[in-house]
């Protein structure tokens, strides 16, 4: 997608020996590329969350691979090299893409001879990123669809609330649930998107509303409380968000305040989808609102915020009383009840196991 | 109620020329005094936020009239003395309860002849402020037999939600939404409150929050968007919130937010609960949904954010990308049929036509 006025993806070779992503720590303040050039600031960007997102962090973790791969070619030092993959795998506990994406590059290089493995995890890691992006391309064109559905009924700009960033920067490129709206720009139809800011780490505010603003989609920043009224008013055509994990039965884990959303675009009577790709689907999960834990995040995540002062520095403040206990779960889960569709790479489906039985 | 280890109220004469205020705008971050001596800082207190919350306006409001008869019988400027007026009635254009309490005042001089009017204006402030204190006091004591109810059936800890700051800050003493709580606690209930942060302007993180650790009552800052996955796990028994304009049917015009609270309360069975003064029910407005316009406020509200940084000051920092657009509606309204009964001080009631009649 745009950034900066050029295209490119979130993840690129610069060379053989060099990667670079974009430092989402500075956005959207300040743009700033970030090398990647050994394993050790893989691990460090995936931790730091220089970069986030499942899909990119897998191909990083990917990456982290052939990096270990090549200090291992200097060195020789094989015990090194398997402490390396494990600090990579473990570099984000939650993150199970990281870990598939890690394995599926030592697994193919196990194919080859030394001489050859490098070669082998170098293209793996193009391979990973070029599936992610024909993933979400596929999503965008399946979600397409649907907003032209809309338009050609409404004959007026398509509005589409979006929660958190299931944008192309936390994919390789198109995003998820923007994909169809990116798809949508493309094909000239007008559209709007309400962007919620998704507190507490504003992902809506600072990636969400930037990455739509960079490619010049119509968008305006809503606080997390202000959907209600805008579907009571008729404001909101459709809402478009992603998913952390979806159950067999089609509920869906997503960024805290999803499921808020879900029940003010029933109240409504306006179709609340979730843009996926069929690998969140997770078999194992059959009632997703009572088997899905709550994971608890950090108390300042909500008692400080990340911005910029009047002399154009980063600075966290704190914006809630001394001592004040917190609870920050991470996530909820909107019952399939309340979702119109799911939008896969697959097709669209309704959230039946049966039909999602069906793409997998 | 309790600040500073003190028992007090928000508003106080220390003398027949000064009362005296708790600046909010330094909260929680610093306890502040403000010192009301002039009608000019009356004005600049309401238009400032210095204080805030209908009640506590209207009080001020009608204190700004006292402090202007002083000024006229020292200037014996008549004209400066009804400019006055008009822009203390001004300086916060929606606050309806500040021109009934400046009304009120004045209303009650005409009666007396020019020696008395300054005792007669005098009183009328102290008998307003008390009154607003009998009303909220009411509330709380009508609200506590809710509570009351389900602690008996729970033998636990009572936990309630509540969104933006209808806590004591807000009015003289007790509060409206928080009334019952305090009451509650008074009697040695166990409750627990999940306090909404209630963006943009976090009411609910900077006030209620500070204002019930004051108090001593156990209560958890949360997102405005972390109640509906609290319902969902059973960790709410009741939300009580407050409302700045009902509908005669009984829909409540409340901060931005309160509907999506409202929508996951019904979806989980749990009560919601209104706690309100009879005077914001608003005979003129039968479809509340239809017929409240929306307040839009400012982008900044959105945009930025008040803290307190690394060396203790009180900062302003940007928390979203430059040149973003913004929508800001200030509040929005929920349905009666989402609501389980409106606290009022003239007793607990059902939100429609007739009861609500019945108690006017």
């Amino acid at each position: 997608m745009k950034i900066q006025d050029r295209v490119q993806r979130t993840i690129w070779f610069v060379s053989k020996r060099e990667m670079r992503t974009i430092d989402q720590r500075c956005l959207p303040f300040r743009y700033e590329e970030f090398s990647l050039d050994c394993s050790e600031k893989v691990i460090f960007a995936i931790k730091e969350m220089v970069l986030r997102g499942a899909p990119l962090i897998g191909v990083a973790g990917a990456a982290g691979v052939y990096f270990a791969l090549l200090e291992l070619k200097e060195n020789n030092n094989i015990e090194q090299f398997e402490n390396t993959i494990q600090l990579i795998k473990n570099s984000r506990p939650t993150a199970i893409n990281l870990v598939w994406a890690v394995d599926r590059v030592l697994r193919k290089i196990e194919n080859y001879s030394d001489d050859y493995k490098l070669e082998a995890a170098f293209n793996e890691v193009n391979i990973i990123a070029d599936e992610d992006v024909e993933m979400c391309r596929k999503i965008g064109l399946n979600g397409l669809e649907l907003i032209k559905e809309v338009y050609r009924k409404k004959k007026d700009t398509v509005n589409i609330l979006t929660h958190c960033n299931a944008g192309w920067l936390a994919t390789v490129d198109w995003g998820t649930a923007t994909s169809p709206i990116y798809h949508a720009q493309k094909e000239g139809i007008p559209v709007h998107v309400w962007v919620d800011e998704t507190r507490p780490r504003n992902q809506g505010g600072k990636l969400t509303a930037y990455e739509l603003m960079e490619q010049g989609v119509s968008s305006s920043l809503i606080t997390d409380n202000a959907g209600g009224i805008l579907m009571q008013k008729g404001l909101v055509d459709m809402v478009i968000v992603g998913s952390d994990r979806t159950s067999i039965n089609g509920d869906v884990a997503n960024k805290i305040g999803t499921y808020l959303k879900a029940l003010a675009a029933k109240d409504n009577d306006i179709p609340f989808y979730v843009a996926l790709p069929v690998s969140t689907f997770d078999r194992a999960i059959i009632d997703g609102v009572k088997e899905i834990p709550i994971e608890e995040r950090s108390e300042t995540e909500v008692t400080t915020i990340d911005g910029v002062d009047e002399q154009g520095n980063i600075v966290n403040i704190k914006i809630a009383p001394d001592k004040v206990k917190v609870y920050n779960p991470g996530f909820d889960v909107t019952p399939s009840r309340l979702i119109t569709a799911l939008i896969t790479d697959k097709g669209v489906i309704k959230p039946i196991k049966d039909e999602i039985e069906r793409v997998l």
